[in-house]
């Protein structure tokens, strides 16, 4: 408890003026006028300075336009303040994945539409007027393609998403709110006919669809304000390790790009190693790797984190892993699930597929992780995008002090 | 579009190193390299200058503790850098509501639990640890039930939620991710059963439980950060008005105050017309004002702003509203989904109940609003915790060139 900055004094009732000390807390309002028709607040007081000059901090430009030197040229009215995203100490959760040293969550499902893919669709959109685009398309399991669509709407640009059967009801009706034409396709042929839009000049394209994925080239631009964000908010250092959810690789591609500028430019000694954290179910990635191929194409298999499932890996992935001297890890269902049960427990509550970097984490300090300085988990979007959103319910209680008593008891073992 | 400051100069293979300019886009990757078997993603180059020195301007401090003197006691290690919102510019829904000046979105959903409540539950949580509470209890048809579990779990305290059994299933299952114990409970009843268990020493209360909301003392200090946030944004200036979706009105008379002490503290020349939002079904606040009582109960009708669904209005509310020379207005379900379609056309998916500022703000200029300078209507939550959710699903299309063309012809009258 840090109390000695604040200015607090005590409490004043909002009706008769009464006033009490910060403690005993009252709960009930105000003691002094209540009676059983109106009870009334309580309000806190202050000991107000003279002068408010020098009281509040200045506050910074929102949005990814701050970082203008460093991105491609971006479109003027277009921002919803994107990025500026917390990390989030976590000393709780490097306990649990059993690492000693420091660890932070990012946390982008604070973005416009809660997911890091806002960042991309910000700077892809931007590409899209400055090519005066007539109209954007984009294969999407859900957040590439909401981020597009509230970006492609604001810039007044119609916005064609297609999108696989298995994305979840919830993610459906995110989509179509902001007024896209939203398809159902087969994700293979997605691609083709994205390729033929594209090739007849009628559509922009924001998402990759070529048979390797490439990637928007602007795209992935946005991404690197991540890694200006953890190294202003580490304050101006870099971290040791990065661990990221990987499925094309945009994302940890774009963070490494960011720092490696950051190192190049002077203003760190240092770049982290990039974890690529890949659904085990899958790992297109890693068999590159192991391979030493640009590309690697593996069997399809069902996995719970279908935001990053993909059996193609893009090759930003292999360049990240190799020039940071990091490596890619798989983890499963279950590990993913843990680690997001963990990062709610955190007060992050984050889709399964997000929760692979800290998974990836606990995964790798078992098997002897070494890193220098902070390591930071990126946490990609929020628990509403999850596949179980809506399956646990919450259990019914009689309305009465032992009913609930009861309940608490039985449901959850708490005894009051 | 404004490229004067990118220092961007163009795409460069990452495979082969072929270097294009950034115009004419290329979207299959590299047109140098490609294979049938492997397609390389360009990359952005920069003209970097010698040193990053001055390149990335500082972060400020996250999370309201850069507020900290008039905030009261905060726990150390409790942020998760709520707050901080963008205040997002939204001329095309000034237009759609025929209001003729400056308009912004406060938008709330990009707290750590996706609403406001966030720094209610920030102050609040914090009060707990200081009164060494053992549990913490709270009644709430979702957010604030989701923003204290979030922060009573990073504080290490059990915290119950009671709700409401029309809470939606997504809303459910986004409680008890934080290992909160959520019960359903008739919504009267849980204010006795809390009464009860902080009488008898056993709960923390986090919301309000006496029959006229009082609600407690240091969550409305939390909400006071969205005025400094606004003014800050403003360039140190106040909004003419601001527009609340109220209930209880401990978000309006939080904001309030924040805009008082700025004007008091002569950081502010004036402060703004709080406008108190409520459903049409029911309007405590509008009946209190009318009769000069303090407080009013009216008649429970349905509504789907079940978040500010209330038949007994705060007193808070009432002194906002005077204190500022504001007004209560009352929004129908209709007016709300439509102004939450709007915002979202405009980037911000809002759930119904949080639309009801910008539903708000469009009557208000139907009856002739009289006001100078910007105004803000606040959005306070996601679009994931609105009833509708999951309704709306995508329809299918064949994965062929004519199947996309026919389906986006059929559902969405787009002709390619």
């Amino acid at each position: 408890m840090s109390q000695s900055s604040s200015l607090a004094t005590g409490l004043r009732c909002l009706s008769c003026g009464e006033t009490f000390p910060l403690d005993p807390k009252l709960f009930v309002g105000c003691t002094a006028c209540m009676t059983e028709q109106f009870q009334a607040p309580l309000d806190v007081t202050y000991d107000y300075p003279e002068t408010g000059e020098g009281l509040l901090p200045d506050a910074p430009i929102q949005g990814l336009a701050r970082y203008t030197p460093l991105l491609p040229p971006l479109a003027d009215g277009l921002s919803m303040g994107e990025g500026g995203t917390p990390l989030v100490a976590a000393p709780e959760l490097a306990s649990w994945a059993g690492f000693e040293g420091e660890l932070f969550v990012k946390d982008e499902s604070r973005n416009p539409t809660w997911s890091h893919k806002d960042r991309f669709a910000y700077t892809t959109i931007s590409g899209a007027l400055e090519a005066k685009a007539k109209a954007v398309v984009v294969s999407s399991t859900g957040n590439h393609g909401a981020a597009t669509a509230a970006y492609a709407s604001r810039a007044g640009l119609p916005c064609i998403v297609l999108i696989p059967s298995f994305c979840p009801p919830a993610v459906q009706s995110f989509l179509l709110a902001y007024g896209a034409a939203v398809l159902v396709v087969h994700r293979r042929a997605a691609s083709s006919v994205i390729g033929e839009g594209v090739h007849q000049g009628r559509w922009y394209p924001a998402s990759t669809f070529t048979p390797t994925p490439t990637g928007p080239p602007y795209g992935g631009e946005g991404y690197k304000t991540i890694a200006y964000e953890i190294w202003q908010q580490l304050d101006r250092r870099p971290p040791g390790t990065v661990f990221v959810p990987t499925g094309y690789a945009e994302l940890l591609h774009g963070v490494w790009k960011g720092f490696r500028e950051l190192r190049d430019l002077g203003l760190a000694d240092s770049a982290p190693l990039m974890i690529a954290c890949e659904p085990d179910a899958m790992g297109p990635l890693r068999e590159a790797l192991a391979s030493g191929a640009n590309t690697a194409t593996v069997s399809s298999q069902p996995t719970i984190a279908y935001a990053i499932a993909t059996n193609v890996n893009g090759y930003r992935g292999v360049l990240a892993v190799q020039e940071s001297g990091g490596f890619a890890i798989g983890v499963t269902d279950e590990e993913m699930r843990e680690a997001q049960r963990r990062l709610a427990y955190a007060g992050i509550w984050a889709e399964a597929s997000a929760a692979a970097s800290l998974a990836g984490l606990r995964k790798a300090v078992a098997g002897d992780l070494e890193t220098e300085g902070p390591v930071v988990c990126i946490s990609t979007s929020s628990g509403f995008k999850d596949l179980a959103l809506g399956e646990r319910l919450a259990p019914e209680a009689d309305g009465t002090w032992e009913g609930v008593e009861d309940a608490l008891m039985r449901n959850y073992g708490i005894v009051l």
